[in-house]
C-alpha cells in the first residue's frame, strides 16, 4: 500500500514506469502550488502531496531551476518557528503566445506562467479579400513582435497557439473556415515554417474553442459547465463539461452559427437555408440595422485603421519596455473595420434608436431559439456571450433568457444565467495563450527536457 | 514502484485504503472475465492483470461464492500441459430487472449477468388518462411477475431500474413528464414502498438515457459516441460520448423533441411552439398519414390488448417456467393503442400509400432539422433512431440523411451514419435492466458485500 513518500501510480490497474513518477510528481508539486490560496513552503507541499520533504525539495528545485517556480517572502504566520519561503508560479518562465485570425481582426497576446498579460495587439482588417498565404503572413508578423516584446520582458516562449474561426485537424490543418473563404489551409505548417516562429511549436485551433477555455481559466470561481458563444461574423461555441472542452468526435463541436433557425429561411454561406448566423452573426445584425451597405447610416463607418499595440507588465506594474516592435502592418491600408459598426450599433441602442433595437431584438430572438434548443439538448445552466456579443450584451440577454424561459423545458426548475463574457473581445487569443501556459503547468517535466535541464542561465531553445 | 502481486492503487495521487484494494482487484478481475474473447484461467488472469496466482485466486474464489463467475470446461489449447478450467459470468447471478413506463406502454424485462435476456414482458395501454399512481401500480405489477419469473429461474435480483419518459432528479423523483402529464412524482418511493419490489433496491432514470446505454452495451463493436433517439409519443434523446452518457448539469439533457424546428409554428404541450415533437413526435406522424382522430382510416385501429409476457431462456435454450404469473393486468381495458397505427402505418408505406410516405417525409425533414443542429453543435458520427423510428428507419433514414448533408457544415469530410437502434420497442426496459447488470460489475464487492459473503446456499437479500 502507498505510504507518504513512496512513489506513486497513475491510473488504475496498470503499474507506471519510474521515469513516469518524476513527471507525475513534478506536476502534482506544481498543481499544488498553482491552486493555492496563498504560497505554500515546501513543508507545506510535502503535508498536502504525501511526499517526503525530501522528495518535495529535490522536485521544487528542479522546477526553480526550470524558471517554473519562484520563492517569494514568507507570509507571515500564526504558528511558532521561523516561517519557511513561499512557492510561487514563475513570472519569469515560459510564456504562451496566442493568435487568432478572424473575419475582421487578427490578435497576439502573451500571457506568462501566472496568467498574466505580458503583450497584446490587435490589428482590425476585413481579412476576406485576402489571400490565405497573406493573412498568415499577417499575423506572423504580429507573432515577430509578440515574440520580440517577450524577449525584452526576459520571457521565453514556450509554444503558440493559433485561433481560426473555422474546423481544424488535430494536425492544424484549416479544413474549412466558410467567412474567410478557407478551404484546406495547412495553417500549421504556414506558420510553422515561418522565420517569426522559428523553434516554437505551433497549434492550430477553433477559436471559440480557445476562447471558452480563455473563459473558463481566467473566470476560476465561475461554472465549470457552460456554453460559450462566441459572436463574430461567424458565430461558434465552446461546449465546456465539468472543466473539459468537448470537441466531438473530430474537435469539430460548436458550429453553433449553422444550427438551423427558420429551416426554410435565408440562404447560407454554408449553402443551407436559415442558419442562425444569418440572423444573429454580425453582419446580419448590422445590416438589420442600416449599419451595412448603401445606406447613409453606414457612412463614416471605413474605420480608424489598425490599433496599435498594447503594452502591458506584470500586474499593476508595467514591467520594462514593450510595444509592438518595427511592424509594416500599420502601414496597410484597413479594407473595412465591421467591428466599429458593432461600437456604433451599441451607441445607437443607447440613444434608443429603434432600427437598431429592432435589429439586436430580431437577433437575440434568433439567438435564443438556437440556445433552447442547446440547452434542451445539453441541459447546461450558464451561457456566456462572447465576441461581438459581449459588448452588446446589455440589448440581447433580456430577449435571449425569454426565449429560454419559453422553451427550454427544465427552465422552470433551475433559470439558465446568460451574462457577457469576462474577456472581451480577443478572447480567443487569451485562450490560446493560456492553453499554451496550461500545458507547460500540465506537463512540466516536459518543458525541463525541452529547456535543456533548466539551468537559469541557459534560456530556453524558443526564448 | 508498483510489482506485478503488490497491491494497486485507484486514482493518480492518492493513496487508496487498504480495503478499497480488494474492491478495486475483485472489479479489475471481473473486467477481465467480461471482457475476454474466451473464458480465461485463473493463470491467464494472473498473467492479465499482474497480480499473483494466489491472489487471483482468492478473488475469483469470492467471485464463485458470490455466484458473480462460474467455472466451465477448458477450451482446447494448442499448447502442452493439462487445460485449467476457464472463468466465465454466472448465468446464475444476480440479475437486474428493468422497467419502463411509456406514454403507451410499460415493460418489463430480467437480464442475467451475462446479458441474457431471461424475461419479457410488455403491456399496451394509452397510459394518460390514468393517474400516476394506477400506472406505478400496473408497472410494479409487471414487476412483481418478473420478479417471480427470476426466482423460478434461481436468480437474485441485484436491483431494479425504471425508465421513465421525462426529466428525473437523482432521487428518482419524475420532476416532469409532460406526455404523460406527471409532474413532481416520486416513482423511486413509490416503487420502493411497493410489496412487489421490497428488498429490491430502485432507480429511476430518463428512458432515452437507459435506451442509449442498452444500445451501447448491445452493440459491442459499434461506435462509442452516438446520438441515440427514442421516437414515441414524445422525442428524448440519449447522447453517449466515449462510452459514457452525458447527462448535462442535472441530468436532464437529451429533451429532442422541444428543440424549436419551425420557431413561429405548431403549439406544443410544452407551452413552446414548433417544437419537434409537433412535426415527428408518434402522435404527429400518424394523425398526419390519417391514422388517428376521426378519419375512417383509424377505424379499427383500438388495438389487440395487452401482450402476453414472452418467457425466455439464457441464450438458445429456455430455462424452466418462466411467464407472466398471476397477474390481473390483462383484466383491464386497453385504453387505446398508438403503437399499433406504427405498424399499419408501415404496412400503408410499405403499400405506396402517399399519405402514409407524406407523413414519414414531413416527419423526417423535421427530425433532420433537429439533428442536424445537434450534429452542427456536437460533431458526432452515427445517430441511432429507436423506439418507433426504428421500424419506420427504411422510411426515416434517407431525408434524416438528406438533411444532414444539407445542413450539417462538417458532413462534407466524413458522412454521418444514420441507423436503426438494435434493441427495438423496448429498448429502455432492456437498457435499464443492463444498467442494474453492470452496476453490479464494476462493484462486485458491493454485491458480495449485500448477498451476505456470498455463499452460494444462502440465497441474496433481494432474491
Amino acid at each position: 500500500m502507498a505510504q507518504p513518500g513512496t512513489p506513486r501510480v497513475g491510473t488504475a490497474g496498470t503499474a507506471v514506469r519510474q521515469a513516469s513518477l518524476r513527471e507525475h510528481n513534478l506536476a502534482l508539486v506544481l498543481r499544488h502550488i498553482a491552486g493555492a490560496t496563498r504560497p505554500p513552503s515546501r513543508a507545506d507541499l510535502a503535508t498536502a502531496t504525501g511526499l517526503t520533504r525530501a522528495t518535495v525539495s529535490a522536485l521544487v528545485d528542479d522546477l526553480i531551476g526550470g524558471r517554473l517556480l519562484a520563492e517569494v517572502d514568507p507570509t507571515p504566520r500564526t504558528g511558532a518557528g521561523r516561517p519557511a519561503l513561499g512557492l510561487v508560479l514563475s513570472p519569469a518562465g515560459p510564456a504562451g503566445l496566442g493568435l487568432e485570425i478572424n473575419v475582421d481582426y487578427l490578435a497576439a497576446r502573451v500571457l506568462d506562467l501566472t496568467g498574466a498579460v505580458r503583450h497584446r495587439e490587435v490589428h482590425r482588417a476585413d481579412l476576406r479579400p485576402l489571400p490565405a498565404t497573406e493573412v498568415l503572413d499577417r499575423v506572423a508578423e504580429l507573432a515577430a513582435a509578440a515574440r520580440a516584446a517577450a524577449r525584452r520582458q526576459g520571457l521565453p516562449l514556450a509554444g503558440a497557439a493559433l485561433a481560426v474561426p473555422g474546423l481544424v485537424t488535430p494536425a492544424g490543418v484549416v479544413r474549412l473556415a466558410p467567412n474567410l473563404g478557407w478551404r484546406d489551409v495547412d495553417a500549421a505548417a504556414a506558420l510553422g515554417a515561418h522565420p517569426a516562429l522559428a523553434g516554437v511549436p505551433v497549434a492550430v485551433e477553433n477559436e471559440a474553442n480557445l476562447a471558452a477555455l480563455g473563459e473558463l481559466h481566467t473566470n476560476a470561481t465561475g461554472p465549470a459547465t457552460f456554453l460559450y458563444i462566441s459572436g463574430e461574423v461567424g458565430i461558434g461555441a465552446g461546449i465546456v463539461l465539468h472543466g473539459a472542452l468537448f470537441r466531438g468526435a473530430r474537435g469539430w463541436s460548436g458550429e453553433l452559427g449553422h444550427v438551423p433557425v427558420h429551416p426554410r429561411g435565408r440562404p447560407c454561406r454554408c449553402g443551407a437555408r436559415g442558419c442562425l448566423e444569418q440572423y444573429a452573426g454580425q453582419e446580419a445584425i448590422l445590416r438589420a440595422a442600416g449599419l451595412t451597405g448603401p445606406g447613409p447610416r453606414a457612412a463614416g463607418l471605413t474605420g480608424p485603421g489598425p490599433r496599435a499595440a498594447e503594452p502591458s507588465g506584470p500586474g499593476p506594474r508595467a514591467a520594462g519596455p514593450s510595444g509592438a516592435g518595427p511592424r509594416a502592418a500599420g502601414a496597410r491600408p484597413a479594407l473595412g473595420v465591421p467591428a466599429e459598426g458593432v461600437a456604433r450599433l451599441a451607441e445607437l441602442a443607447e440613444a434608443g434608436d429603434p432600427a437598431a433595437l429592432g435589429a439586436l431584438a430580431e437577433a437575440a430572438g434568433a439567438l435564443g431559439v438556437a440556445v433552447a434548443g442547446v440547452l434542451n439538448l445539453l441541459d447546461l445552466e450558464t451561457v456566456v456571450l462572447g465576441g461581438v456579443y459581449a459588448p452588446l450584451a446589455r440589448w440581447l440577454c433580456p430577449p435571449v433568457e425569454a426565449e429560454i424561459r419559453r422553451r427550454v423545458l427544465t427552465a422552470a426548475w433551475s433559470p439558465v444565467a446568460v451574462r457577457p463574457s469576462l474577456l472581451g473581445a480577443d478572447a480567443a487569443a487569451t485562450g490560446a495563450a493560456g492553453s499554451v501556459v496550461r500545458a507547460v503547468l500540465a506537463e512540466p517535466a516536459r518543458w525541463l527536457a525541452t529547456a535543456g535541464g533548466g539551468a537559469p542561465g541557459r534560456g530556453a531553445a524558443a526564448g
